[in-house]
Formats: C-alpha cells, sequence, structure tokens
C-alpha cells in the first residue's frame, strides 16, 4: 500500500525527512571483487574478458571474436520492424537536434591590460559507452548517450555491451549504427570498465565512459575514475508529479506506473493538493495495475516507494520537489510554467497535462541520462559537454606582463614560492 | 640527474612510454581509515572533528569554537601587508572579470512541431570549499575556488581549513572574505569532508566540494560523491615547455623550476629542436638551484620527475605534448600562436616568451586549478560550471502531443515499457 502524507499533519516533517533519506538500493559492497578484476583485466587483456564470458554462457564467444561486425549490423537492421526503426530515426534527428545547441562556444579576447585571455573548448578523442545486457538494453539509451559524444565531436566512440547467451539486442545494434558508434564489442561487467580505462590486446583504451549498469559497472567506473573521466553513476529511476484535480486520475496514474515499471527500486511521488484526487490516482493506478506485464515490477515500487503528498496549496509544491530534487518531474496543473519557474533542483521539468515524462524518454530531443537520487542539487543530464574540455589561453606581451607581473610577484613572495617569484623577475630584470 | 629524451634515438617510444606510465604519487590506501572517519563523523558529528583536532594539536580548539568569526577577520587584515592585500585585490578582480564570462546562457525554444524545449543552468545552493593547512595553504587557491562558486551564484560557501596549532595563515582569511565566502570552520582532513557532506551540529551540509588536499582528503572526497558533488583530484602539479634556442635559457630555467618548488612529486618537462639549448637550460636550473630557499623540493622534483626532450623539429611538439596532456603548457617560440592552435589536450596553454606559467597562478584572471595526471584528455579547469547544473524543460501541447506520440509509443513497445506506451496512448485516446 502506498504511504500518504499531509503536510498538515502532526509529524509531517519527519516523515518526509524519512522518506528523503529512503535507501532504494542494495548497497552490495563489490568493491573488493571489482578491484581484483580490473587488475586482472590490465595484467591479462582479452584472455580476462573471455573467460569471464566462458562462465556465464555456453556458446563459446571467442570463435565470433569481441568485436561487433558490419554484417551482425546488417543482420540486426534486417531483422528489426520498419516501424520501429523509423521510429528510432525520428528520435536520432530530435536528439540531434536540440544536442547541436549545446555546443558551447570558445572565446578569445583582450583585455584593457593588453592580456589575451581565451578558452578553447574540444572535444576528448574517445569514449567508451557501457550498454547493460538483458532486459535492460534499452536502444532509446544508446541513443542518448551517443549522441551527445557525436555532436562533440569525438572521433572514435566505443560500444560495450554484455551478450549472455551470444546475443545482442538487434534494436541496440541498430541505434548504434545510426547514432555512428565506431566499435563494439561483446563484452560486459566490471571487465568492460577495465577494457575500455586501460586497454586490451582488442579495445584500445579511451579517455571517457559512460552508461549505466549494475552494481560491479558502477563501482567499476567509480574504481577508474582518474585514469578516464566518467558521468554520473546512475540509480533508480524517479518522478514527482505536481498535478491539480482538473487532471484525468488515470493520466496521472500511468506517468506514474511508467515509472515504477522500471524497476522495483523505482520511486513515484505524487503531490497534490486535493485528497479526492489523490484517491482517484490511487485507484486508477491499481486498476491499471491489473493489466499491466511488468505489474510485479510496478507494483513493488508502488508499494515500498510511491508516495502520495497532500499539500494545503500547490504553492507549497515546489519546496517540497526540491528537497527530493527528482531525476523527473511532472508539474501538471493550471499555472505549470509559473510553478516550473519556481524549481531549483530537479533532472527535468516536464510542464503541462500534455507532457508525460515518457516523451522525453524517448523522442523529444532533451535527454532521458538524468541525475538520480537527489543529485540534481549538484548534478546535470548527460549533454555535449560531457564529452569535452576546456583548455584556457593566456598570452601577455613585454609591455602587459610589465603591468601585471609585480603583483604577482608580490603574491609569490607571500606563499614563499621564490621560484615563482623569478620567473616573473627574470623577465622584469627585477632583482630576486 | 635530469632525464635526456630524443626522439630520433632508438627506444625513443619506449622511453616516452615510460616517461607517461610514471606515477608520481605514492599510493597509500587511506580508504578503511577514511571510511571510519565519514562513519564516525555521521554519527557522532562535531564530537569527532573535536577529538581528532585534539589529538593532534596541544590547544584546546573547541574553546574557541569551530567557526572562524569576523573579529579574526578583521585581526588578520590588520596583521598583513598592504602591498599583499592590494595584489590579492588584483588577482580578486581579474579572476571575477574572467570568471563572469563563463555564466553560461539558459535557453528555451519551440521547435516547428510545436514543443517547449528548454535548458535552464542554476547555481548550487551551497558549496565547500577544502582549504589545505600548513605549507600549501594557499590565499591565491582560496581566490581560485571561491570565485568561480560566488560567480555561479552560490549562496552559501563554506570554507573548511585545518588549523594545527591553533592558527590560521591571516591571508587565506584576507582572501577568502574578499571572495565572499559565508562560512569559515576550523577543521580539516576526511572528517572536514564527511562534515561537509553530512553536516554536524555546527555546519550545515553542502552540495558540492572543491578544493585540494592530503591523500586523507583526496580519498574522502571520492568516497562522498554522489552524496555531493565533487571536483576533481589533483595530483601533483606539472609543466610542459615548448622553447626553441632563441629563448634566455635562464627564463626557461626559471619556469620549470617554478613548478618543481611545488612537490618533490612535481614534473617539469622541456620540448626543444635544439640540443645545446637544452644544455644551456639545464645548465641555467642548476646555477638557479642554488640560490632557491625551497631547492631541496625543487632538486628532487627535477631529478627525479623532470625531463628534456629533444625533437628534430618542434612541429614534432603539439603530439607530444598531447600524449603527456600537461597541466600547465608553455609555449615560447617564433610560431607560438600556431603552435597553440595544433594542441589538443592540456589544461592552460601559455603562449609567447612573455607569458610566465606564474601569471596564471596569480593574477591572469583564468583558473590555476588545472587537471593533473594527463587528465587534461577528459577534464577542464574549475570553472563556473563546476558550481551550476542544468535542469532540461520540456512543454507540448494536444497537438504536439499527437505529433510525436505514436513513435514514443512504437518505441516503449519495442522496449517492452507498457506503462511507459500507456502514459501516451492514454492522452491520445489510443488502446493499449
Amino acid at each position: 500500500m502506498v504511504q500518504m502524507l499531509d503536510t498538515r499533519e502532526d509529524g509531517f516533517a519527519a516523515r518526509f525527512e524519512e522518506l528523503l533519506g529512503m535507501k532504494r538500493e542494495s548497497s552490495t559492497d563489490v568493491n573488493d571483487a571489482v578491484a581484483k578484476i580490473i587488475a586482472d583485466v590490465r595484467a591479462r587483456g582479452d584472455e580476462v574478458s573471455s573467460i569471464s564470458r566462458r562462465n556465464s554462457i555456453s556458446w563459446d564467444l571467442r570463435e565470433a571474436g569481441l568485436a561487433v561486425t558490419e554484417a551482425d549490423i546488417a543482420g540486426a537492421l534486417a531483422s528489426v520492424e520498419e516501424d520501429t526503426v523509423e521510429a528510432l530515426k525520428l528520435a536520432h534527428e530530435r536528439i540531434l537536434a536540440h544536442h547541436s545547441r549545446q555546443l558551447p562556444a570558445s572565446e578569445s579576447y583582450i583585455d584593457a591590460t593588453g592580456v589575451e585571455l581565451g578558452q578553447r573548448w574540444s572535444a576528448v578523442s574517445s569514449a567508451g559507452l557501457y550498454v547493460p545486457g538483458g532486459t535492460a538494453s534499452y536502444p532509446s539509451s544508446v541513443l542518448m548517450n551517443a549522441v551527445p559524444a557525436k555532436v562533440a565531436g569525438v572521433e572514435r566512440l566505443v560500444m560495450v555491451v554484455p551478450s549472455p547467451r551470444g546475443e545482442l539486442n538487434p534494436l541496440v545494434l541498430v541505434a548504434a549504427a545510426l547514432a555512428g558508434v565506431d566499435e563494439i564489442y561483446r563484452v560486459g561487467g566490471a571487465q568492460a570498465i577495465a577494457a575500455l580505462a586501460f586497454g586490451t590486446e582488442t579495445i584500445r583504451p579511451v579517455s571517457t565512459i559512460v552508461g549505466p549498469g549494475n552494481a560491479y559497472v558502477a563501482a567499476a567506473k567509480r574504481q577508474v575514475f582518474g585514469q578516464v573521466g566518467i558521468d554520473m553513476v546512475a540509480g533508480p529511476s524517479e518522478v514527482v508529479v505536481i498535478a491539480d484535480k482538473e487532471n484525468d486520475p488515470a493520466w496521472i496514474a500511468s506517468d506514474l506506473l511508467a515509472q515504477a515499471e522500471h524497476d522495483a527500486a523505482a520511486q513515484s511521488i505524487l503531490i497534490t493538493d486535493d485528497a479526492g484526487f489523490a484517491e482517484d490516482v490511487v485507484a486508477a493506478v491499481e486498476t491499471q495495475l491489473k493489466t499491466l506485464p511488468r505489474a510485479q515490477t510496478a507494483r513493488a515500487s508502488w508499494d515500498e516507494f510511491g508516495a502520495v503528498i497532500l499539500v494545503g496549496s500547490l504553492a507549497e509544491a515546489p519546496a517540497l520537489s526540491d528537497r527530493l530534487a527528482p531525476e523527473h518531474l511532472e508539474i501538471a496543473t493550471e499555472n505549470a510554467d509559473a510553478l516550473a519557474e519556481e524549481i531549483r533542483h530537479a533532472g527535468a521539468i516536464f510542464v503541462g497535462r500534455y507532457t508525460p515524462e515518457v516523451i522525453g524518454d524517448y523522442v523529444a530531443g532533451t535527454n532521458h541520462v538524468l541525475p538520480t537520487a537527489r543529485s540534481a542539487r549538484f548534478a546535470s543530464g548527460l549533454g555535449v559537454l560531457d564529452f569535452m574540455k576546456r583548455t584556457s589561453l593566456l598570452k601577455l606581451d613585454a609591455e602587459s606582463l610589465k603591468k601585471l607581473g609585480p603583483a604577482a610577484m608580490t603574491l609569490a613572495r607571500a606563499e614563499g614560492l621564490d621560484a615563482h617569484r623569478r620567473s616573473v623577475g627574470i623577465r622584469l630584470n627585477l632583482p630576486d
């Protein structure tokens, strides 16, 4: 049974804190196991990948090789339905168009002192994209991770994906081809992350690794961080829906369930100012669960982590939502734009009754890789900048150095760094 | 004795690989100790900070309290030399001016389908700034870390700094006051990071933590990553200098030593096309070491990690430098601008003979917190964006949902996510 809170009831603050502090992920400590795998891959390369694959499958992948071929991709394309490919193409086109606007501008200017200052954005040379196997192997996620990399200008985009029974989701291959992925390897788990970070005989190392994965993959990304760049370590998905009573309860229920069906650890929260509407939504959730193929997962999520928060006024909603800092926030109210203006911490905001979060999962053009577990307080969704870095540039001449140098020398002395002081003084003919 | 390489000699590739692979930091494993400290701070708060401080100092800080007061800052200001304060003010002004140009623009637009897409940048609400104690307690670093936070719009900027004998570097306090730091606490080490991440009775938690520190601080930042945002974990400083024979060898030697005096694990590398010039620089380093107060540190760095790379032509230099992906790159050649254009991986580039790296350490306006240990391949220097996050916004109406919805439904079906499909279909009156 989903929990119901009311901001006007005694003990709301404590119950809300509890909701905020809820741990939705079992924190199995796989750090030691992962450290061992990484060391092993660094020492033995491809061999490790092969062995680990052989342990979990009957088909010997070493025969087929790690690399996915052009023929594999052609085969995949031939095997999938045309309307799905068309939908992927539309998604690709829209993601490409939106992310192209994220390209940062390099700049250079000369200030009043005659100093030339610049910042130059450039792409990482290579990036790795982890794609989970099994049920979480989503073609949409391939697009969401690969397109920003290609927009950034990454020359070598390498995808890794486990193929437990020698099989790959053909749509994942189609999406990779659409997005311009350059290399694909059949390898998963911590060993795939290690291979991307340090390289093996088959897989050359990359500069940055992105993409979701299980606890082993997450731990491996954390451990190789520094050797390579990584994106956020993503947790279970979540949505907050702020809704007034003018909504069709069934629409809102379907949105809550769309989140809940992802994962038993997903979280769906409704904030509303109408008790009757809240009850209607809860009833609609029950009705819809009856005909939902993934009802077991969705029910587990809804019963354990779902919540309905009743507020005296919807004006209270933005502050509550900011505390939750949700990955996804839907605002289905009369004054949705005004409420959206007040939000400070959310991965993505879906404004108005005709903007279900699902549209952002697939075809809107915005990215669906978003900060989870309250990290929207400090983190952003995946974007073009995650595949770029900024180099600063400075250029002084004798004149401008004469103007700025003495202050630098004063600070160097104050910090006790005499070679610093000398490096400027020697150019200005100033004694040590 | 500094090592000399020549791209034309046999075995250069192997020696260069060795240079690239050089481990300059002893990797003491402090992870378990740090995990214990973090757990302890979470359980006992301020008490832990007090105890740990009492273990290393004789003066009981609990009497004075953790917080630095207005009076402490006024006292600091009165105790420092006026020309140093003036230099800090100049540095502050210039850093502020340059970083103000980094503020990203939020945007919103309606595309041809009628979909409103937006991205809204906003500051993190609060940030923590770690400042090391002892010799590495640099006022310039306080400015470099604090100014971008304030430019971003961070409302609550909290500085932590250990005060081993109850003392603080007064210039650090002056810099903090100049930069607009809101709270300062006398606490250091992993417990300071834990306090910033999880909060104690005295210190409210923050959203993002930046700033350099020792192995404990670095490990703590890594462990709290996810709970809060963190900047890069910085390693020892480094410089690559590309120089032709037209330079005064003493100038280049002073630049190499300015880097080397930071830390015995710092690294200074000269790339030049003239063997005689290389010898002159090496001789000038020896001469300058004789009169350098921090000669012991600088010599250790130069002898163990320094290198001179002779190239047949300076045209080879950019590719070599890109492999090293240095934190700092000086280009002191005739065609410095053209060479700078070819560089892809560097934290900062200092162009021309009158741009010693030191000018960027203090007063140029660019940030001196830059990616080390080859991480310039994927990471940027500290900037305003490190204290901001991007929220994406979407708004559809009935018409635009009708256009995009069917493709989303197709993809949801392909991914086996029926509640996703329903969430769109229910709004379009399309059956499941």
